[in-house]
């Protein structure tokens, strides 16, 4: 077969160099170009063994491409991916531009890939803490309808990208030496602090990000009818999302059960040992495919309640590898 | 009026040193001692102006003493409360071992101070998490009672003790430097990493800290049907607990309402601006003695829910100054 010429938009980010490297000799796909903004333009990337130049993306850059893959923020994505789009590319987009629109599939590849044959040139690719809990919760939805969800999340600061990694790392020796500390990225120191906040804040109190979790977990599951409630925090952690997972189910079910389908769930890896001190962890998971899922139990505030922990890669799973795993579905499908 | 004579037991530790800092010239209560285990036994602590030998502790230490501050932990709190009580000191101790006794009272000022009147030589100071969630808590339940609670901790390592602390300070540089790390105090590495493990494990799968969260909110509350389920996490932050918290309760209440509540509560300050920024941090509330609570708005999960982030200094208000304050009632209620 003849491999598939693919297009990286964003490529000097933090997801974007994971597109890179998930690419990286890949049996299907074939990198033609890396490509960013103006400011991220001339810098070069090892792909392989050769330096290849991120060139400055432009309208005639998705002539010839057969997929693309975005990670370079809202605005080059509204721009940018009707462009790829008619030019015939496939588009799977990182950024939360297309998400939310009814004919753009949002799709996690365990829960929803029959979602794939919908596209029409745009595929989103949903909010990182969206998709570790979505991997957890489906197949469990499967069996006994999730009527409720309250998460709360522990948010790695890669997330927000390579200057907040940064800065976590400049911040980190200054706050040990007593000296001041003048955020650049955040509002607010994040060494040795946590916020409850992450994306923009709208007027009923809430985050974008908060609200992210809530939309499209419903439209991900098909579940446009379970409550949910989010609270998503900013931790001094490099990569990885923790999230404290509280759901309702329709009737009750046994934290065993509970393990008997996660453990056979494609993409999840149960850490459930804790007396043995086994449990997801964000530093564990980093640099990991799966998603984490430990503290498995009885919601005690509830009878037909479980608990849990879902920690996975924020980078990997919960951004480069869903998106290329989308990229691999439409070549399953013969969609592409 | 005379000053009370006060003995402090567990004196070294980073709850036993705030005791000293708060009875520093305090109006009501004299240092008669310091006084720790045989492995601190000998150290020096400043007192006011004075360099104080820590003494060792044994059967006699309470002898004329009014008041014993206990901050030793489960063991010597077992043997010596008893012991200080017989002797005719009234005993606040900050240790587990006591808070669920029915005959001990365990006091949150802000909220059931009248048990202190109950008292029988034993008053228990709650855990950390749990008092700075009822304090936020607390007020709202007196005007529409709370029927469930799910709360997800974000807690910081002086809560483990001044060995934790040391250890995120230690292992931190580490990390940054790529070297490898050998955890003592916790079983995994702390730094830059979160783990859903606070105290010990039990069969069920949660851990006791959680327990703690539970009972002991019903018990202070006296509301022993509250349904509440927690999950308790450790995060690389040096002071300070962080809480998202949320409640059903047994009518609707508007965001707003729960602002004005708050706004009257003792202990409480609301910093509630999030698109100017403003919600509690750790960093921020370390050193105070308020909760400080933010976020405040509709749990989008349930039509009578409220959400909400609750911050406090673990040391102070969730443990030391909470000890003193209940000292205080007890010279005002004329107790002691």
């Amino acid at each position: 077969m003849k491999k598939l010429e693919v297009g990286i938009l964003g490529a000097t980010g933090m997801v974007g160099q994971r597109f890179v490297s998930l690419l990286e000799h890949h049996p299907w796909f074939e990198v033609a170009w890396l490509a960013a903004s103006e400011r991220s333009a001339g810098k070069k990337l090892v792909v392989g063994a050769e330096a290849v130049e991120v060139e400055e993306v432009n309208a005639h850059s998705f002539e010839g491409i057969d997929l693309a893959l975005f990670s370079a923020g809202t605005d080059p994505s509204r721009h940018y991916a009707p462009i790829a789009a008619r030019a015939g590319a496939v588009v799977i987009d990182n950024s939360a531009a297309w998400r939310m629109e009814a004919s753009v599939p949002l799709v996690v590849p365990e829960v929803n890939p029959e979602d794939i044959a919908q596209q029409q040139g745009i595929i989103a690719n949903p909010n990182c803490s969206t998709i570790q809990m979505v991997v957890a919760l489906w197949p469990i939805h499967k069996v006994n309808p999730i009527k409720r969800i309250i998460v709360d999340t522990y948010q790695s600061v890669s997330g927000t990208g390579a200057a907040a990694a940064e800065e976590l790392v400049h911040q980190t020796p200054l706050v040990l030496e007593g000296k001041d500390i003048i955020p650049h990225v955040y509002p607010h120191r994040i060494a040795f602090n946590i916020f409850p906040h992450i994306d923009v804040f709208l007027d009923d109190g809430y985050s974008k990000e908060e609200w992210k979790m809530i939309h499209e977990t419903r439209k991900i599951m098909h579940a446009p009818d379970i409550a949910i409630s989010a609270t998503c925090a900013r931790v001094p952690v490099m990569v990885g999302h923790s999230e404290a997972v509280h759901i309702e189910l329709t009737r009750p079910l046994s934290p065993e059960d509970v393990r008997h389908i996660l453990a056979e769930a494609p993409g999840v890896v149960i850490q459930d040992e804790p007396t043995l001190n086994i449990y997801p962890m964000p530093w564990a998971a980093a640099g990991r495919d799966e998603v984490f899922v430990g503290r498995i139990r009885q919601d005690t505030s509830h009878p037909n309640g479980i608990a849990m922990w879902v920690v996975a890669d924020n980078l990997r799973k919960g951004a480069a590898l869903n998106a290329v795993q989308i990229a691999e579905e439409l070549i399953a499908r013969k969609t592409i």
